[in-house]
């Protein structure tokens, strides 16, 4: 293998005019493929099927202290879903509320009550000047859409292979009283399938923020999507350590089932302190008369408890292993040594991320789609959609066929090579 | 009978003494009795238990349009939810969106919205110095806390037997750019349970606001819930009206299944022009990747059609008219003739209102309480929950069964006599 970049402008033009070939035969096919949605296969859904039937047949319908599910009452959840979601965050079930089918939606008002009524009876953040958050990037791209929606300041804080970039975190929140936030995703993040490190989810916990609104967006979006059974990830549990830092308040912790039941109608949850929660009750018992209590029945009902859920995760990753392990060895077996790009090889999650060389992901983006492969956009990953480098590029394995995937991985590392000689004779 | 205000004060001592004594004895049963929520009785629940067993035992769980339902997808609704609410709402499926499971979440929401962002391009009414709304009373406790919640001021409009008083929501309306939007419950209205005439809705339709951003929040909560087959009212259908009148974007409709399925399993909708609906997505699109579809295919299959509601419906209106029929029974014969309340016989919905003498509705409720029944807090049905004539009183005879209403009825009439009693002599 020769690095790209020591290649002659000779080689360059030869290699240029085989991939130019290979490429115009593979846009001949006239392929239909999609990697860019974290979104499960149709093998993944139909392993919970079996949730449809568990309330059916005239089930009792009562919650365990005897609520009917199926009528008004219980605003933030019925105790055995609190307890399940609890358990799944590793949190105790007093500090948990049970929301509707979108985490997403939870994070989305909170953030729009922030504005609005302020945090814990602090200034609402529409009165003020300027309210920034940090965005650590690569990151999920739905998460900025909403600070940007809401016309906070986005800052980027580079993503290290144990989390945020710590000493930029520290020094951007105790020096910036505007700094209102963070997003995380903190086990296997998306895209990159990174887990905070035991000392950075520390110095998260220890942090001395200028603003006293100050509060950490924990997405665990992935807690229990491990990939393998023996080789997980672990993560510190972040409300512990922040109250034993002193610094109980400083954190929301979001999950969901919606990739572990069915995505969009599972049963989103809040953690965090019972302050914290206080300030979320004010707010929901005016926004709504109590979320669909039936669906969190369903789900205590199909799970029953945490190691319900982990036995349903393996056959989870039993079904999406050998798509990660697929594309992971075409990128390495056609791409190492070549110098045109890095990728993750995660142990949970939804994603790989694929670094390109600088200035170069649009266009391979664009190349894939037009041989007729849909990558998630290029940018996507970054606030405002502007990836400085141009460099980052979110595989989604999970929802094509194992067929399909083949096919448009090798799609992928064609338009990588292909975009990366054209890159380097352009230079 | 008669008149309590034409009895001497003697007559009223007389009586006086005679309502303790049946008062003490009334007390001494040790009732627990609840008139105070607008909740099914568990009756009405068991006819739509047929809901839980539609999508089990491995039914095909795709919507019309092919789309898997358990998976993300769809944000607005899925085709067949669409039609089936939007011939609830009486309006083409293209000016529906579909929600979650609160048309009260979603009116939040929009509150929420045209805070931080304004309405159709304006200003975002967190920028104005004042906001107000126009708030029919009596009426629904909930709406009122959202307006309150955002600091939004609020202007009583009474209401008339054709609807709120249209003189003065033109007069305010067209006079003042502050005055935003109104709450309407304009079928069986909470609490009165009155239906807006043609003309009220015609005079709706052709406001001029002199707000560009003024907007009719019509809660149609319960547009199909008849208590007679016979003696039905009508509503004019809204939207076409004020496209009628030039006006297409001045009206929010919403609906949900709320009392029509399971109180907090249903599902919502929002109707309204294609303008208002683009700035509905705008926002939706960041708040949440969708609702939940399984729940939308559930209602769908369950019912069918628009005729599979009325027929549902029919059933619950079996099931709640004795109880209304009852309450009211008990009015006329107890109080008739007496001149110290006055209440509505509602043709559908799902409260009866009481007035009472000025001055004695939370003496009234506080009565009932004591003896061991909970009415809605007096005031409830007015903005700040305050009253100015501290008279009216919401009953919601539907969660009770009927032997208990009957013993609450009972008492309810007794705490009425005995606060009319007091009233008069204490003056």
């Amino acid at each position: 293998m020769m690095k790209y970049s020591e290649m002659s402008r000779e080689e360059l033009l030869a290699l240029k005019k085989e991939l130019d070939q290979q490429f115009a035969e593979i846009k001949a096919q006239g392929l239909s493929l999609d990697m860019s949605r974290g979104k499960p296969g149709t093998d993944q859904l139909d392993i919970s099927m079996g949730m449809m039937d568990v309330l059916a047949n005239h089930a009792d319908l009562k919650c365990e202290t005897g609520v009917d599910c199926r009528n008004y009452g219980v605003i933030d959840g019925i105790p055995e879903a609190k307890r399940l979601l609890g358990d799944m965050s590793e949190v105790d079930p007093d500090h948990i509320i049970i929301y509707g089918n979108s985490s997403l939606n939870v994070m989305f008002d909170t953030v729009a009550r922030s504005m609005t009524h302020g945090v814990m009876g602090h200034t609402p953040w529409c009165k003020l000047d300027k309210v920034k958050f940090l965005c650590p990037v690569p990151g999920y791209d739905r998460h900025f859409k909403i600070t940007e929606f809401f016309g906070i300041e986005m800052i980027n804080v580079p993503m290290l292979s144990t989390g945020p970039d710590m000493d930029m975190v520290e020094k951007l929140v105790s020096e910036d009283e505007a700094v209102k936030g963070i997003w995380c995703v903190p086990k296997y993040s998306n895209p990159q399938g990174i887990t905070y490190s035991k000392e950075t989810v520390e110095r998260f916990a220890r942090l001395k923020p200028a603003a006293p609104d100050f509060r950490i967006y924990w997405d665990n979006a992935y807690s229990i999507h491990h990939l393998y059974d023996d080789n997980q990830d672990f993560l510190v549990e972040i409300l512990g350590e922040c109250a034993k830092a002193g610094n109980p308040d400083i954190v929301y912790k979001f999950t969901s089932t919606s990739k572990v039941s069915f995505p969009g109608s599972g049963i989103a949850a809040v953690a965090a302190s019972k302050a914290n929660l206080e300030d979320f009750r004010k707010y929901m018992q005016i926004q709504t008369i109590g979320h669909d209590k039936l669906n969190q029945l369903r789900h205590v009902r199909f799970f029953k408890n945490l190691e319900g859920l982990h036995a349903h995760m393996r056959k989870h990753a039993d079904l999406i292993r050998p798509k990660f392990e697929m594309v992971i060895d075409t990128l390495d077996k056609e791409l190492s040594g070549l110098g045109i790009g890095e990728w993750t090889k995660p142990h949970g999650g939804y994603f790989i991320s694929f670094e390109s060389m600088e200035g170069c992901a649009k266009s391979i983006v664009s190349k894939a789609k037009e041989a007729g492969v849909v990558m998630t956009g290029a940018g996507a990953t970054y606030p405002y959609g502007k990836d400085p480098k141009d460099s980052n590029i979110r595989i989604a394995p999970t929802y094509p066929t194992t067929e399909e995937l083949e096919a448009a991985a090798k799609v992928f590392v064609l338009c990588v090579k292909l975009a990366s000689v054209e890159k380097l004779l352009a230079e």
